[in-house]
């Protein structure tokens, strides 16, 4: 672990890095299927739209389709997958903004539990900052209902390019007028600090083993190991704050 | 004062809206001359300065200028102007990186003094942002500053086009996913409002007596009056959380 100079701005990864997408629906659905009494597979759901991500997002780089943002494509996907999922609930049961309501379960997802606390410590002497898919209305309404205190919010639908495209990182020195190497990306995903350092920012590995689920973790899926690469690994976002001192 | 609803975010200008620019500036400014032994004249310079403000927006605006953020059109206003305020001062007293701590002095402006409490009570039931001709860096590192909660920063670097342009007004209910009467622009200046008005906006005119100093005050040059065509007309930050039921 080479340390050098601490980073004067942190940016997050969003998705599993700071909050639970996958249990947050879950939990969320399971609830509207009791209110609504649907009887919709929300597990199976959730994998297959979260799923969709990666292929739609690929579209819009390569220019198969123009930009789109994150909830757009959100509802693209879930409008294809829905029926597969319904597990005998009628397609009538549901009306005409429940679609609208169940895209925007991405907005209302929880926070893990060592960020909002980790982000407070963190922002009292850096800058802090979501560098995520997605978009500006979800990152903002997601902050409100999770408490996750950013001092500003970096997205690719500001530059039109998603991650791992390098002119997303590279917005988040750009715009605060820093180095890249002042930058810092914080991430649960390899592939992703892996675009960051390409880019020349900091980078610091915080693993979320849970972010999947426990049959992925029990199958040995996850990949939970530290890096020498990154320029800090941590345990979660309370170890982050005390290795910057904060 | 036609009410209707309640907007679900709002928007604040900063520059006299929500800091003191020119006494900061003054009081830094004296310090300054005191800790370096300069004589520079730092109130006909900051009134200078801001002079210069709108004439080299405008030059952007109608592509005089290719796009330049706020803090390189700060510097290249002083470099013009410092000559002329040092006021006894050798040039060469001022070394190296003089001029850089100088203009970031716009980084370091304190808030009227209603300004954080208000917008901390606002932020609890509303979205609040900057919507800001300031660059981005200048806008996060004076939030750090003085103390401004903001949930996202909005600034005319995003979209390369200063207000009162509307596609700088526009960024916000797009960005937010919202319609344009869903968010209200928060202003001192009743030009400003007009453009957001013309842009779909809710408004609300927020005087600022002492933006200009006690001189322009006295000139009877400060226009306070609220005004029937603006959604909310408040003495301060307080009295518009009040007036929202905040």
């Amino acid at each position: 672990m080479t340390k050098q100079s601490l980073p004067r701005a942190l940016v997050f990864d969003v998705f599993g890095t700071c909050v639970d997408w996958r249990g947050s629906i879950i939990r969320e659905g399971r609830a509207l299927n009791r209110t609504r009494g649907w009887t919709i597979d929300w597990e199976g759901l959730v994998d297959a739209w979260r799923g969709a991500y990666q292929p739609n997002m690929h579209k819009v780089r390569t220019g198969a389709l123009p930009w789109t943002n994150l909830d757009a494509l959100h509802m693209m996907a879930l409008k294809g997958l829905l029926s597969k999922f319904l597990n005998g609930t009628p397609r009538k049961a549901l009306a005409g903004d429940d679609l609208g309501h169940i895209n925007t379960m991405w907005h209302r997802l929880k926070a893990w539990p060592d960020v909002p606390n980790g982000l407070k410590r963190i922002k009292a002497r850096h800058v802090i900052g979501t560098m995520s898919n997605g978009n500006v209305a979800l990152l903002t309404n997601m902050a409100k209902f999770a408490g996750l205190p950013w001092d500003l919010v970096f997205s690719a639908e500001w530059v039109h390019h998603y991650k791992p495209d390098r002119e997303c990182y590279l917005s988040a020195p750009r715009m605060l007028g820093l180095k890249s190497a002042d930058v810092m990306l914080v991430a649960a995903h390899k592939s992703d600090l892996d675009g960051a350092r390409k880019a020349g920012l900091k980078t610091c590995f915080v693993p979320r083993p849970m972010e999947y689920g426990k049959a992925v973790l029990a199958a040995g899926k996850y990949d939970a190991a530290f890096e020498r690469r990154f320029d800090y690994n941590a345990k979660d976002f309370g170890d982050l704050a005390e290795q910057l001192g904060s």
